[in-house]
């Protein structure tokens, strides 16, 4: 880490506007949002068409440039999906300028339940990110991003699965690398908001039930496929165990207002 | 339910084209999992930008005209979540027709591991309606929507919060009705799907864990506000027990592909 932060610079399309919700440009925390996702929503608009187009894809911050870099850092979004006739065209079309597209995930990490229903919320964790897609020809660049999302589903699989790709599996897969030109992330923590009035309102308060139900997500036990031979790898289960633990602290640490989102 | 399945039109915008992937226009099937996904994210084309823009909202099907209708109904798509004053001004611009909006929701219910990099993928189920929103200006529409939405967040949550809402509250809530044009659901479920190729390949089967890790949402022990009074009321407790037994049996289920998404 560096010793400062770096930030997408604010303009019309990424600024968030509501003041009582937290907004944040900081690269590293929409980076990391963004690689926590298991889907992200690709929106691009389709020409004679008012409604833009939405995918759901699996994507990944990284740079093939320079694969060291850090979260922190200025990096391509990656993405692996069903890339539609629709899609590959418009893209095609872009150029080397790329097709605009705008790229969401959101994280629900909690239900807030106040004693008023216009004090409910979430507790969440947001980001979009805007830039350019291009499908990646370069086969050396496949490859850097087929690792990329595969260790993102789970650490370490790709080295783990069978190796390399037959040239017909290289052919068939389509890689969307996405040049970022600026973002911004949302997020609520913290436990129930209520109003002064209600907080003095005798009847609401011994009636209503006012906390915050925590969210989250969960890997469940891995179920072997009948031509498996081996038993779970220890990568594996590791993954599985700290994301379990991670998700469930991180939602609980919401409540107290203490995440670092 | 009646005799037969409503679904919707296919048409150029929301056709599913990938054939192994399978597709759905059944609206029940579309309403439900939108309903049961806490976040939707709604997509709007912007002047002067090549970008779409995507809001993080919470949405339920309903039918204010006739509230008892059923899933499989038409319905409309009500949305709650911070309204931008681009949105509230593209919504006014767009006066009674309503602004083109892209709403989409998926799940991810299995991490699928096989043999090969190349066919790791997920069990999901992923919804995407198309439609025109207008702001809901009449009060008793959106009360409406206002219990619809509240009880989606907690069944039966609405009955027991601090009622009734007051004007400063009214006020300051806005409700987004989609009028829907058309949508289409797409899911895999099912074990882990390898090459013939690979199902040979002795060294890979002797070497690779293959199967599916389940993931699902899961709700937490509930935190008491500071200024609670009342015990977790038997609503919300056996909402809690019911979803997280729902959610764990669906992606068991879905590794057997019996799902019913």
């Amino acid at each position: 880490m560096g010793r400062y932060e770096l930030e997408y610079p604010k303009d019309a399309t990424n600024t968030v506007k509501r003041l009582h919700e937290r907004g944040s440009y900081a690269l590293r925390k929409i980076h990391g949002l963004i690689n926590s996702s298991q889907i992200i929503h690709v929106s691009f608009n389709v020409p004679d068409s008012p409604f833009p187009a939405t995918l759901p894809m699996i994507g990944q911050m990284g740079s093939f440039e320079r694969p060291s870099a850090d979260l922190g850092d200025p990096l391509d979004l990656y993405l692996h999906g069903y890339v539609s006739s629709r899609l590959f065209n418009l893209g095609r079309a872009a150029g080397q300028q790329g097709l605009p597209v705008t790229c969401a995930a959101s994280h629900v990490d909690g239900l807030v339940l106040a004693l008023s229903a216009f004090h409910h919320s979430y507790n969440y964790r947001s980001a979009v990110l805007f830039g350019h897609a291009t499908l990646v020809d370069d086969p050396e660049e496949k490859l850097y991003a087929m690792e990329l999302i595969t260790n993102s589903v789970v650490p370490d699989r790709w080295a783990n699965s069978r190796l390399p790709p037959t040239n017909a599996e290289m052919q068939s897969t389509s890689i969307l690398r996405v040049r970022i030109a600026s973002g911004s992330a949302k997020f609520r923590d913290g436990g129930v908001t209520d109003d002064k009035n209600d907080l003095g309102n005798e009847d609401a308060l011994n009636s209503v039930w006012a906390g915050v139900v925590p969210v989250y997500s969960i890997l469940g036990e891995p179920v072997a496929a009948p031509h498996n031979r081996v038993d779970l790898p220890a990568y594996a289960r590791q993954f599985i165990d700290d994301l379990n633990q991670d998700n469930r602290a991180y939602s609980l640490g919401a409540v107290k207002g203490r995440s670092e989102a």
